[in-house]
């Protein structure tokens, strides 16, 4: 594996999810691997979970990690070539990508969408520019339109829930995406990230998955990621019989970066659950209690989401393994 | 030991102190004890000497420190049950914490009072819902109205200059709590925690301590953290052959976070010491010079403010050690 | 090696490159020389280059580093002696430093000019409070007048490239100093410290340098450091047979802090590159691309600068290699 950006850079889902698992079992078992190896996190925007679950699992490889969180003010970085630096930009990141490429092993970058230009956005300019530019590995973060760390986790969740508890003898797991009101317009990148994963994830025995997007009008992804799932506006009807309930808000794509209905029904709530295959309910945190997903919820038995979020270190570590192992 | 929240938490005090002293006689005689262990420090307010002394302690165990900084923006969290949070917080306490949980062998956190709502500060509700939902111990880097790293390296400091300059045989040591003037109201937590830890101190030979806290009128402490002290609003009548003279602004208790009277008259300097037996002076830092203590007594020979403040080290390498051990 | 403040601390400009070019070709061949020992890295300016080698370099050398970035609120520093600190500073520098002395075994410290009154800038009273009052070794990361690592690096470059592609024999380089133009009026420091530098430099083999200073009328230095070099106000003649051209904006000395012209044809272009000797361009970063400097320069073959950048690793390591060592 030389990148870790999306899907697409990951030679085999289940092997990468059957590492994390391993992880789990023994943290410690590779701590020879990341022996004088360091890798740089930068954080162009804010970050809790990544951050810590990266950094814990660059320790437990022997890695060193280096956090450099880029302020608005002081070191605000030009993506456009050519561009005649007159302004508030200070540095390009032809300039300073390679040097980060001289000082870390690897580098590890978050930088959000704008949510005001989906072309700009959707060609991943700032990530874009830092794989040709810094000349090692880059691992996303979370990006403008991807978290691929969170959807390793998601699907490492879902695995080891499977393990736990099996569905019968030939059975799919039936898993929804949902759509959950919010107060702010937020990225598209874990919806999409997630619809991406799981098309790409063959379930936990080879047997495929039976995955459902549901949203409000206007709420449409984009299809490269979607494509091969089965998407509806009926929240109730996608719901029956799911085995896993994945609740994000996400703001719109083809209008892009709005708040349109902003309907609290489809918050998810004991009722709702009632509907389903008593199912697991995940989320990738943090999330505004009684406005995306109730209290009884989160606080209930089918929540999945500490234990979610517990697993961002095993899926970074097998990531950060994979890389080190190239 | 569970956790270090108090005095209570404490099984001896004499014991803690005796161990600080060793780690400063020998700051890497348990390298070992901390190895593949880790430590979240997270602070939500900021902090210099308490977050360095304690990532140094941690490192003189063999323990990894993580830092993490929550600011205003970005990762403010809710600590109100049933919340419904379409407001500025953007994660509750009940999902941070555990994660915080999953991440960390122990978790120490900084928080300071609104100064606005005494009852819900001197309820400690930030610090008690991480210590319900985090399931590791929790170490107060200063909560609400505590700071108890300060008081065990207060208690340690005192300890070690007896043992330097030892009293007469018999001599209970008069230790001194004196309010002083400040240009900003502030937190009660210092002084509180110092009361609350000298009541609970035996003195260097198990004969007792000679408690005094001195302040205007208007600036009473909470009487759950002073009983047993005398109190006057006479400071010169205090300070009468004290042995430490422990310097410190607060606000308003009763009519809560105000500043009354703000006399300069309070502030210690050489002729108020001259009524002392040659008393060490202390200060927890950082010091208004010239508004709380005067640069005479600073730069004088009876202050005891660095030394003490290198003692934050040892102090927090007993706690951690303490915890590492249990 | 007591300090490294500027180049009067380095007892050989000479081998403190040899020994950065040592350690470029085995980073962690004194891997065991900072075991127990740790750094505090402060910074009271921002930094991302001069922060992140320097944690790169003591790394190499098994030193533990720790960053503390002062914000301008919660821990704003006084440095004047006898001040009634009833403003905006919280903590003296006479209280704060020696603390720092006492965590740390050395101390590396940006602090940055206010560019508002030159003789307070020029005193240098921030970096000098601190070797003052600290106790331990103080290392510049680039201070209100000078950047001594980012001039060991420079002349490490040379060094290196001159080695790559020597001279015939007999032949001083020729080294040319120009002023850019920039947008924001900037520090002296790099160019008075690559002054001070060149000029105690006795060339890669002891030949001696051929030293040009050249800038726009009013943007004279100061001769402390510029005494020995030939200054002109005539770029082209300045970069007739240059062999590095070091492009650096400041602004004036005299009536301090200051833009006065700022003509863009000051900026470097391959046309003037032609009246060179083939020169190779050098920039401490970050850069104004086509303000200070042309893409055409900095993309093409004779730009040092991501060299140079890389190389600040190895000129940090060598400084914190003598420091130990001493």
């Amino acid at each position: 594996m030389k990148q870790f950006i999306s899907v697409h850079d990951v030679p085999s889902v289940k092997e990468m999810v059957e590492q994390a698992l391993a992880y789990k079992a023994n943290p410690l078992q590779d701590k020879q691997l990341g022996a004088n190896k360091r890798i740089g996190l930068l954080f162009l925007n804010p970050s809790m979970r990544t951050r810590l679950s990266t950094q814990v699992a660059a320790a437990n490889l022997g890695m060193e990690s280096i956090v450099f969180n880029v302020g608005g003010e002081g070191w605000k970085l030009e993506f456009e070539d050519e561009a005649i630096m007159s302004g508030d930009t200070v540095e390009h990141v032809k300039d300073a990508a390679p040097i980060m490429g001289k000082y870390f092993d690897m580098l590890a970058i978050r930088t959000f969408p704008s949510l005001q230009n989906k072309a700009d956005d959707y060609s991943e300019l700032y990530i874009n520019q830092f794989i040709k530019y810094a000349g090692i590995p880059i691992v996303s973060l979370e990006s403008a339109t991807l978290h691929p760390l969170q959807s390793l986790t998601d699907i490492t969740t879902m695995t080891e829930s499977l393990r736990k508890n099996p569905l019968p003898a030939g059975r799919k797991p039936k898993v929804v995406l949902t759509w959950a009101p919010h107060v702010k317009p937020l990225p598209q990148c874990v919806a999409n990230s997630f619809a991406q994963w799981v098309n790409a994830w063959d379930g936990p025995n080879g047997e495929g998955v039976d995955f459902v997007i549901t949203h409000p009008e206007d709420y449409e992804l984009d299809e490269q990621f979607t494509k091969g799932a089965t998407i509806t506006h009926n929240q109730d009807e996608a719901l029956k019989d799911a085995d896993f309930v994945y609740v994000k808000n996400w703001s719109t794509y083809n209008d892009y970066g709005k708040i349109y209905c902003n309907d609290p029904d489809w918050m998810l709530n004991n009722e709702k659950l009632a509907l389903t295959n008593n199912a697991k309910v995940m989320h990738c945190l943090p999330v505004r209690r009684n406005v995306e997903l109730s209290d009884e919820i989160l606080d209930g038995p089918n929540s999945l989401v500490t234990e979610e979020a517990g697993n961002r270190v095993w899926a970074a570590q097998a990531v950060l393994a994979a890389l080190l192992s190239k």
